[in-house]
């Protein structure tokens, strides 16, 4: 929480594979100084020694590595988290490189703020509805005769920026009337509240269509960058507008009933 | 050649030790455009097919590879070597970090000059001598606890850097993601339908605070940069909720009379 030692982000792998990548990951997190690493659903399980293995003697991340049954889960406490993908989206997130990331990182850590870097599995990346749990996506500017980047290459691209950031130590114009942005936590009660809402109002029409009228609807949400207060008061709206809509359709129609409509 | 297209760095191995990292190497060139690779007197001999099943297709490179049996024949037709190292020497020559080198390497191939990056084997590094056939070091401001690099994470952080230097800040993803944001006219409208609903929900008590209610909710879709497609999806949800929650309460409504409570 001071000016002078914004906590690191935290590493998210989504469904990685190869238990030798995620130490590989972990000795680059230790090259720059994070040391947070989070798994959800690791192919073949945790612990594995091939991990300690390959990360070379950086073994903290991964003692103290947690494993996680869902993406939800992994970033509840999180602030700010960022996607790294190379494909381009129909989500209108904002598209960052690793430099630029690091500057937002580290000015939201400077403030306080708890933040991540979410990479997903070595094979299929991040799927769309992952991409939109996040406030933001980091494309690796490589060139385009070959995209397929190494996952812990990736990683120490952004953990390296990252460490170049904090180095820097920018004097942040980080607006002071800002306020602490909601944790995922808060953000997922009312996404599911919300989507809950216009599933019973029949909302999501065709049903195919209704995972990325989601990932949308998220994506305006998570780009508004809410404070835990705002969540609450989008909740009210969400309350109000469901139910009390109902009360004055019901008062309209006994109004009506008493006029002989 | 030319001020446009200056040709990327060499990448040159002194004595390296693991095929896989040689192969590892030449997928982080191939990442950020590079393909010269050089290799003096790999240990295990060459070629090994161990590199090309850990190049994962960036095989170009490796194809190309040419084996030297001396650092000065590996480097004898450049004009600027800059080698890696972490240990800081008795040698006084100038200590850049990647950014710094790639700035300098990219003015010298902007000019006509052949330029390479020089970096040790793994468990050896570089040794004094060979160092002082290069122009200057590049050292990577690791976390001091945990130096010891990976080479081809070494690799990777020079050409990332190499490749930020010379593309002119890709930012075509982020504008194809980007649509133009609405006019206020759309979005006043937004405000307009939201407030009319909350309005007759009840939502705004006590009736004081309406005006800095609105206004916060106002903030939020703002700070959200909607397009105007958004804007039209975010009418739908309001209609949504605030009509299609009547409808469910009517039905249930409905029900319950049938049912006779």
């Amino acid at each position: 929480m001071t000016e002078l030692d914004p906590a690191p982000p935290a590493v998210i792998l989504n469904e990685p594979q190869l238990a030798e990548n995620i130490g590989a990951v972990a000795r680059a997190m230790a090259n720059f100084g994070l040391s947070d690493l989070r798994l959800v659903r690791p192919r073949d399980g945790w612990p594995q020694d091939r991990a300690w293995a390959s990360a070379s003697g950086a073994d903290w991340p991964l003692n103290d590595a947690r494993v996680f049954p869902t993406l939800e889960d992994a970033i509840a406490d999180l602030q700010l988290v960022l996607a790294t993908t190379a494909r381009p989206r129909e989500l209108r997130l904002p598209v960052v490189t690793p430099r630029e990331a690091a500057s937002q990182l580290h000015a939201a850590a400077s403030a306080g703020q708890k933040v991540g870097l979410l990479y997903g599995g070595e094979r299929a990346g991040l799927e769309t509805r992952d991409i939109a749990l996040c406030q933001g996506v980091i494309t690796i500017p490589v060139d385009p005769r070959f995209r397929s980047l190494n996952l812990a290459q990736a990683v120490v691209l952004s953990a390296y920026e990252w460490h170049a950031a904090a180095a820097h130590r920018p004097r942040d114009t980080f607006e002071k009337n800002r306020e602490d942005p909601a944790d995922h936590a808060a953000l997922q009660g009312l996404y599911g509240q919300l989507e809950a809402e216009l599933q019973a109002a029949g909302f999501f029409h065709p049903p195919e269509k209704t995972p990325s009228m989601i990932n949308n609807l998220r994506a305006i949400l998570a780009r508004a960058g809410l404070s835990d207060q705002e969540v609450r008061t989008l909740r009210g709206v969400v309350t109000a507008l469901s139910k009390g809509r109902g009360k004055v359709l019901e008062k309209l129609a006994a109004k009506r009933r008493a006029e002989g409509n």
